[in-house]
């Protein structure tokens, strides 16, 4: 597998550790494929068991994926939440299942890693928050941006508030565009109804929602205002979704986002602030799993009689040691560790980013349904 | 002065050419200097005459700008548009004044070229395209970047139907900020109500709306919406401005703009379709005069598991002989040239241009004076 040899040495002798977290993976969806390598690359995460409803597609799964013979093979999701050696679950099945599982995982005291979105709306979501939080289990949806180092280290200059600092955040755009086929904009699990029925706004929005307020501090939006240009297949699913969130002074933003499962990739993060910028358009997946890289643009004005630039962005390069999904599935499992090992509370930092965003998704969700009127939060 | 330099081979023995045009300058606005400059560096045109409402600040400008001694210096914009040896005349004048002296200008037959934005409402415009088309002499506003081969060569890729193509445009976002200060934002001609009533919106907005209707092939949008987040002075005058253009099925497309005195340099434009995009972070003034680049993605999907890109940006650089805002002189002197010199009739195309874009304009204008409600074309 493409990334084993890489980052292989990163990776060795985890077994024997103590440390080591043992997933279950629910599903067999193609990001599993990704996530269970991450598992493997973690140094301390391993996978434990491999669920699908049917078990001859967990066990091709485990040997397309290359998964250790070790790993339990089950025919049924109860069977990994039933199995006492598996510390937390990776939930990549369709959202409209989320609920469900993470609940029924939580009771089971398996932390819960599940994919984004993280639920249908803010009252699935807080059933699965609540169930974790009462079995003491730790949550985490699948953002893997948040995890790259790139995001630590723009998120550092954002936190500045000295001569450096890019200063007060006035403005952000994002995009989360991929082109699809005929096929899968009327039948794939992530635009059906009964599936995903947030599609678009669920599968691509919650990165560019997420990331605004990430840019933001997690403060959350003052309105929501989707715009009119909503696009939806015969089954009314959104195919591509443009709105706008704003922040109120005394520290005023907007932040647009565009996501469609109609154009060209793209995924692009501008953060325009009082005295500089940050611009990358890899921004979800690095073009690369070693480094990637953001401009950064300070301080720039015009030469005189503004016929040109004083400066020109600069290439900031951050390197990663794991690929960013590795490096979520490390952070996760030393949470869950500290919990299982040392009687650690679990960490709210990540919930609440979940919520946050499951919040403005929502208000979205309700501007569209306003006739785009902007909706107060 | 700088530049002179660089493009002096291009300039030089232009005096003694039959199709030099006589511009005359209204006004000694900074960006007078620019253009004063452009017109000295444009093969078929010279300064011929300049003029402020005093004449000792006329001489100054003359001085500073190294004009030649030949110029002839006025004390009033009326006798610029008196003197026959003009032939066309640049107004950089406020636009609460650009009716007045572009109806004027043209009654005395002479060509004008208006700085952006090119009226303060598309009543006024038509009273100077009217009087222009009425007297035969050629309009333009002066929007520098529609005339830079990067434009070109963009729109060449945008113009295409084939397998390269970028395929239709989906999305468009581009933005116009500068930071100024609390005495610009209180007291600058941009932002005084009596003679730049449309403050942002129209020296910031014209260029982001003139891109999105130059992506778009200068087809109108369906609908024109401005988002809640308007910033103004105490005044009333607009200090930043978020809107979203709309184009509906068949081509649908959405272009966000933003405009801001309040924000960080920017001049971001991206242009999004179904099989690639460009991008470019300096489309209204390039960073250095000789040469210009965007970015180009085509094709871009992600590789097996979704762990990079298939592809990189591609840097298209583009050089360019003459600096932009010397190509757009060279380019209206042109077509004065043939109007005066060959009987031909005005090229439509740039009053085209600048009326569709202050419809935009006015159409924003209207959506914040509706509460932001869309505003149908």
């Amino acid at each position: 597998m493409y990334g084993r040899w890489l980052f292989q040495n990163l990776s060795t002798d985890k077994m024997a550790k103590n440390d080591t977290v043992h997933f279950g993976i629910l599903g067999c969806a193609n990001i599993a494929r990704k996530v269970a390598r991450a598992i493997s690359l973690s140094p301390n995460a391993t996978v434990y068991a491999i669920a699908s409803r049917s078990i001859q597609k967990a066990e091709k799964f485990a040997t397309e994926n290359s998964l250790p013979a070790s790993v339990r093979i089950y025919g049924s999701y109860d069977e990994v939440v039933e199995d006492s050696g598996v510390d937390a679950v990776y939930i990549p099945l369709p959202t409209s299942l989320h609920v469900q599982w993470a609940v029924t995982a939580a009771s089971k005291m398996k932390h819960v890693l599940v994919e984004k979105p993280a639920a249908l709306d803010v009252a699935e979501l807080d059933q699965i928050l609540e169930a974790c939080e009462f079995n003491g289990v730790q949550f985490m949806d699948g953002s893997m941006w948040l995890h790259h180092p790139r995001t630590a280290h723009m998120e550092h200059l954002l936190s500045l508030s000295n001569s450096t600092s890019i200063g007060p955040v006035h403005f952000i755009h994002s995009t989360s565009t991929m082109p699809t086929t005929k096929e899968f904009l009327e039948n794939n699990i992530r635009v059906k109804p009964e599936l995903d029925a947030l599609g678009a706004l669920g599968d691509l929005a919650w990165y560019c929602i997420g990331a605004s307020l990430w840019a933001k501090g997690y403060k959350l939006p003052t309105n929501v205002t989707a715009l009119p240009d909503v696009t939806r297949n015969a089954s009314g699913v959104i195919l591509s979704i443009t709105a706008s969130l704003q922040w109120d002074k005394p520290n005023q933003t907007v932040a647009n986002i565009h996501c469609s499962f109609l154009s060209h990739t793209s995924m692009d993060l501008a953060i325009c602030g009082s005295n500089g910028s940050m611009h990358l358009r890899d921004f979800i997946i690095p073009y690369n799993e070693t480094s990637a890289k953001f401009d950064l643009t300070f301080g720039a004005k015009f030469v005189d009689l503004h016929i040109g630039w004083n400066v020109r962005p600069e290439e900031v390069h951050v390197a990663n040691n794991l690929p960013q999904e590795a490096l979520m599935v490390q952070e996760f499992a030393r949470l869950v560790a500290s919990i299982r090992d040392c009687g650690s509370h679990p960490s709210i930092k990540w919930p609440e980013i979940s919520r946050k965003t499951q919040v403005v998704v929502d208000a979205v969700k309700k501007s569209l349904e306003l006739g785009c009127k902007p909706v107060a939060l």
